[in-house]
């Protein structure tokens, strides 16, 4: 059997400490219930958090991930610049990224795409759904039709992100907005994923469709290789002469 | 008429300044034969360089410009980050820009893109030959099936960008290298054109291939509007009880 | 002042011959709706339809039109093969097309984009929100954030087209379905857009909006050039021996 | 273990009985060098060529293919248009197709792509170098930074295809051009491989790099899913009044 795939989920981890109504739904913590939601034998799974020795997030254990799910919301701008780098790098050298939900706005997702990320949002728990624009891409497998949630927080477009290289997930809000909730990019040898859904004041980490696409984008975008992205100075292939 | 295009020709205008055989065949700067190379009734041209106050992109040059043109190689790490944040808003809310050969290890360029822009290279004074990919395309337009440069410098794949929008030129290299020598991408509302050629040793600028390039190139990229990124939080459009 | 863009507006005409409520929309006729919506001093529009000599698409006619507007919906079986080859080669040569709401199952709309085309359909008179993905865009020109139309049919993802290469408005609708409704893709020198809303049954090319998109679109997909898309077999540029 | 993968090698296979240089370098035809070059325990091979019953291209046997690979050049014309109709649904709704070489200007490539699939091409023996842009795309896997072939026939740009949605391989030659040699498109549920080498008069299927990007393709582009593309009309996901 082939290596299982090692899988680093990082939360920010505040709202859960900080609010009895969110440590209510996470008394784990948004990582944990993502770590035990999506177990499975060809997974390898840890966890980091924002306020761990060196934010959680040593060279030792990016040197060993193969993909980092990412959740954060309220300490982004706490994130150091050096660790910023640091994360960047070993997506450009073929690390996966998926950014979850307020993700959006954090400084290591917005230095891979290269723009605001900004967005419309709304906190009204009302209900999304959202619905499979590719059934038969590895990171849609297995979730049918669409996905239903009752209750979440609106985003709405302009999402201000490059033009998506797959679009998977689109949101209906009942409020009357809509927003691309599922999207590929590829930066360096890396493969990044957003998923929209999870505010910390709803159970949507409970959803199994949720957490299957979670799991699914683990797989697909997990380290293949570890290549290095520096400029060279090579001879001629062809005598120039 | 409508409003001439506001172009600012940035420039770090070093090798000029330092070494005689650059000076010889770019007396005024690159910035400068570029200026009067594409000089035209609907663009109104300013020039701008590194050793100048606020590194010559002072708020006020940056409010009045539609499009920015940049070269610059030696010195991209004394370009601060005060600038390039400033220079990485505009283009975000709309102003377009031009990114000339070494540009590509520039911190702006790889701030934009999200990857290190990484490439191989060799100085050998070798043949390029630039192929017209898209001859109906504004950036392309008045260039034949072919752009043929007797000496540049050789810059080889793998270009570690993302997978560009629109494919516009592609380079043959004398010692056997190729390269995606045209690209498009859109950042936020801006507009980004990498363009290959111009060594500072070569006489690439004079050519009227090259520069109908360029001249194109910043009527395609220009600011239409000024478009705030900001996030919102809106009432629904639709009730939700 | 430059020449007037030559516009084709072709139409099926069938429903608003045969069934009284559409006609009392429509009494001049979809095409003749849209004709005098979109009029303006830049724009040289003609009009066409299923039912004329050679089903409205001479080599004449074809040879004059930089842009053709396409509507049908019941009889795109009875449009002949050798038309559509005719308006595919045109395309592919540099002629614009806008694909307007039922076109997406047209023979030619199918065979530029080269796919099945399908998606979900309701009609229930619900409301539409069309959300304005990229204001800068030049087919989004004028057009706020978002265009609102009270009753709509419907038309739900999976729509089953390549992914577009600029995703401009996407719909929202009372149902609770999502659609990319506006979106635009290049083949051969040709640009092509669809754009979803105008069922037959309601007045929705009454709407500014709705009428300022499709004129925004004709002006960016217009022919520029006539170029061949033949193989061809050339001596070598550079010495091979 | 999983099922192996259903490849489905279809040769045209008329130069090799009718030009003896041909069948020197082919003598069990291309499809069947093919074959043994990318057999492997994973991959379950079956070939077909052109002058077998229904075109070698029953239901039967498209029902059996997860993927087919595609060589073709003199009778392009003779494949009929029910076959390639029935092959172009089988990719809509999952199968793969990997295209080689002259498959460019193939019924069912264009059919697949919307375009005319033009390019120049030369015979003249000359050097191709095809350049690694993706090294860690399981296309590329294996391959190192570029692959050398001596003797090739030279196709060079413009290939009149959509942008690819990857861009894998980038070709040289000796004579002056460049060409997008290996690329990816999506179509419906389908994935669409396009590789350029392979000329009749030269032993390029006998390149162990080549057979590699061969043997990845098939892996890379399989049916995952036999999804159907109709279009349906559902009942509203929330109540509309």
């Amino acid at each position: 059997m082939s290596e299982p795939t090692r899988v680093l989920i990082w939360n920010e981890y505040r709202h859960e400490r900080e609010r009895q109504e969110v440590r209510d739904i996470y008394p784990d913590g948004i990582h944990g219930q993502i770590a035990g939601g999506i177990a499975s034998d060809d997974l390898d799974i840890r966890t980091a958090t924002l306020d761990e020795p060196e934010q959680g997030l040593s060279e030792e254990v990016l040197d060993w991930a193969d993909v980092v799910v990412w959740w954060a919301h309220l300490a982004h701008l706490e994130v150091e610049e050096e660790i910023v780098q640091r994360v960047h790098q070993r997506v450009l050298s073929g690390m996966g990224f998926v950014a979850l939900h307020s993700t959006h706005d954090s400084k290591i997702f917005k230095r891979l795409l290269g723009t605001s990320c900004s967005l419309k949002w709304r906190e009204a728990n009302e209900a999304e759904i959202l619905w499979n624009l590719q059934p038969s891409h590895p990171i849609c497998r297995g979730i049918g039709e669409r996905i239903e949630l009752d209750h979440e927080e609106m985003y709405g477009e302009r999402f201000d992100v490059p033009e998506p290289e797959e679009l998977l997930f689109l949101s209906w809000f009942q409020g009357g907005e809509v927003f691309r909730s599922g999207c590929t990019w590829r930066r360096g040898h890396g493969r990044i994923v957003y998923f929209r859904p999870g505010h910390e004041t709803h159970p949507t980490y409970y959803n199994e469709s949720v957490l299957r696409v979670i799991g699914n984008a683990v797989r697909w975008a997990k380290r293949t290789m570890n290549l290095p992205t520096e400029c060279t100075n090579p001879d001629p292939v062809r005598s120039i002469t």
